[in-house]
């Protein structure tokens, strides 16, 4: 981490309409920000990845069982210390013992900070943590302490939490220990990836960029990545393939008129991802339809499972938004993921990579990335400061991270239905 | 401001329980300070004046009307922007336009630099913002705008606020076009100090620290100036100063025997103050009876009034509290002053006197001070420090605040009786 570094766009882009507006209406954003979270209450806490091509900015990825709190920005420890306080005072004041549910792959280093920075975080706002690991097999059992229930209570050991943390993203299923037990667990256990899917979520997010669109006076297209999906797919067998083709195709076209509409000279590119998953698994960037016509058996493999093994049977076809940010002098392309804890946004960093150019995913397995803090909370924008400033960019990134918060707000407040 | 400049103690203190208690007790204090202010909600905000002689911290002063915004530290801007929103959340998440009151002596250019930084941190909050000056003789013209009244809101010019924030601290009295007006007036029109007294705040204040000194299990005098307060007093005529000489006499044994008990060799003073009002007028520090019962003319004419010309015809009279906090390498005395909106501390400054001692009273008429900002945002202890550290004593002085702001919050909510 190098502060000499820093992350400039590498394209000139003469239309500031869409920055402008958001800077612009700072005020009724928040406002409008405000209203909404009376209704729908954000998860607990939530990752986004963003993609900002200049002429568009959007959100690719909206996790809620976030990791890589370590490389967030130490001078902002009272940030998030105040954020965490006022997440956990938003659903009750009365709570003061934490359980964690991390993980299971507790050998990988970069999870083990993630997770340490996040209890520690917990534990200076005020509240005990304990971290209570649910093994594989559900065995339970971990340092001699055991999960078990006692009156509709999960407890841990002897230790009798008021809330439970899911920093595990359930991508194997909702243990059955979970099931009806009377702390409130957070996020909702049913929010995990066995339970959700990209194409819901994004169906949530483009109602919502239509609504806040209209409020700025713009094209929702400018805020959200177009998509389509597709019923049941086999890559190994090619089942659904026919209608996999068809969308893509149909996406394609979509994206190529916006171009034009814009004069933007680029070339469309779509990505392909399990519908259900994360990690970087069981994602695939296509950039014409006969690749997708002609993919390879390494391509089809990999493209048959998700995380922990699981079978890859949905897709969500999404289109490709470049980057256009770059780590200067390296060249590195930087895609901005921003945090936040409950509404309340707490800056994020730059995920880098050397090795992909600036339309892939850079949330490849096994990369090595040089995250870069931001300087910046995200909270605010400076209209004395010129559109394309730090100050303006991160607050504009931290409207769109609470765009993609607030779908998963109404993913939860669905649930019930 | 030079940032080699620090803050130190000068005196060694060998005992060290309250402040261990503090900082081995903070899960616990932050469970119980949650579960006050469910109870008794928060002004809106407030700054407090903390003396530290080592042996004993504790408030001395808290202002619901604070000024000083500008000495806070810079960095910590995004922690303000961030408690704001919290603190008028809570209020109500559809407040959008904001009317404040400032004080009416708007050529003091250190008053108008700190309600510009207050202006700027609300606006940068995302609210809309309006000063509305309340003139002198309740002229209510300002820039040609006029405060009106329409089915009992207030309106300034063609302003209609959604709630009036006080930044004046109403010693003359409540203007009569704030009466039964719809909108919330933070703090509560009642607690401006023609209806406030330093007395019932600090019997809050003592009721509060000894329920909280049963959680340390500490004694309560380690964290509360002793008071006594007389009934009608008029210096000029010496009207009741039997009662101020058999009370102020009282008050040195019971601080004599306190330092006798915890074996403090210093010389017990007392400071005598207008019960209700502030900006260090109408302010007095007696070392000893005799000087009590010699008052000279100067002084009972300087004990005659309080701000704004109004006359001193209630005083406290508070145990004396040393300051063993000074700036090295000059030797200025140092007196830690805490803000916060809401429940939410934001840290706060030094303010420093190269003309006083360590005894007297920093907040005097004319001062110039030279406020250090604090590097900590007073949130949170760190056990892992010693226990003098900067972060672990400003984690006490947060404390310390916090029981003052409940206190206050205890004579808003008793308003209503």
């Amino acid at each position: 981490m190098n502060k000499q570094n820093t992350v400039e766009y590498i394209k000139s882009f003469p239309d500031k309409s869409l920055h402008s507006s958001i800077i612009d209406n700072h005020n009724s954003i928040e406002t409008w920000f405000r209203r909404q979270w009376i209704k729908y209450p954000p998860p607990f806490y939530s990752s986004i990845d963003i993609r900002n091509s200049g002429f568009k900015i959007a959100p690719v990825d909206t996790n809620l069982f976030p990791a890589g709190f370590n490389n967030l920005n130490k001078d902002f420890e009272f940030l998030y210390i105040s954020a965490i306080q006022h997440a956990l005072e938003r659903i009750s004041e009365k709570i003061s013992k934490i359980l964690i549910i991390p993980e299971n792959h507790t050998r990988n280093k970069f999870y083990l900070k993630s997770l340490n920075t996040l209890v520690e975080l917990i534990k200076k706002s005020g509240y005990e943590v304990c971290v209570g690991r649910i093994g594989d097999k559900e065995s339970f059992i971990q340092d001699e302490k055991k999960f078990i229930r006692k009156n509709d209570y999960l407890i841990f050991g002897n230790y009798n939490p008021d809330i439970i943390i899911l920093n595990n993203d359930l991508s194997d299923g909702v243990p059955t220990i979970l099931n009806s037990i009377k702390q409130p667990i957070l996020p909702d256990k049913n929010m995990g990836w066995s339970n959700r899917s990209k194409t819901i979520h994004f169906d949530y997010y483009s109602d919502i960029v239509n609504s806040f669109s209209r409020i700025l006076d713009i094209d929702a297209w400018l805020l959200e990545p177009q998509f389509r999906n597709c019923g049941e797919i086999d890559f190994q067998t090619k089942q659904g393939e026919d209608c996999l083709l068809y969308n893509a195709n149909k996406l394609f076209n979509l994206i190529q008129k916006k171009y034009d509409e814009y004069s933007i000279n680029e070339k469309p590119y779509i990505m392909i991802k399990a519908d259900s998953g994360t990690y970087g698994i069981g994602i695939m960037r296509i950039d014409n339809i006969e690749s997708l016509k002609n993919l390879n058996r390494k391509q089809r493999i990999k493209m048959s499972k998700t995380k922990g093994g699981n079978k890859l049977d949905r897709v969500i076809l999404q289109e490709g938004i470049y980057s256009y940010e770059q780590l200067k002098p390296s060249d590195h392309v930087a895609e901005p993921v921003i945090y936040s804890f409950g509404s309340n946004l707490v800056g994020g960093f730059y995920r880098l990579h050397n090795m992909k150019d600036n339309s892939e995913n850079l949330n490849a397995p096994g990369m090595i990335f040089h995250p870069i803090p931001f300087e910046n909370a995200c909270l605010s924008p400076n209209p004395d400061e010129p559109i394309y400033s730090e100050t303006n960019k991160f607050y504009i990134y931290g409207v769109i991270a609470r765009l993609a918060i607030l779908a998963a707000a109404k993913e939860i407040y669905n649930l019930g239905d």
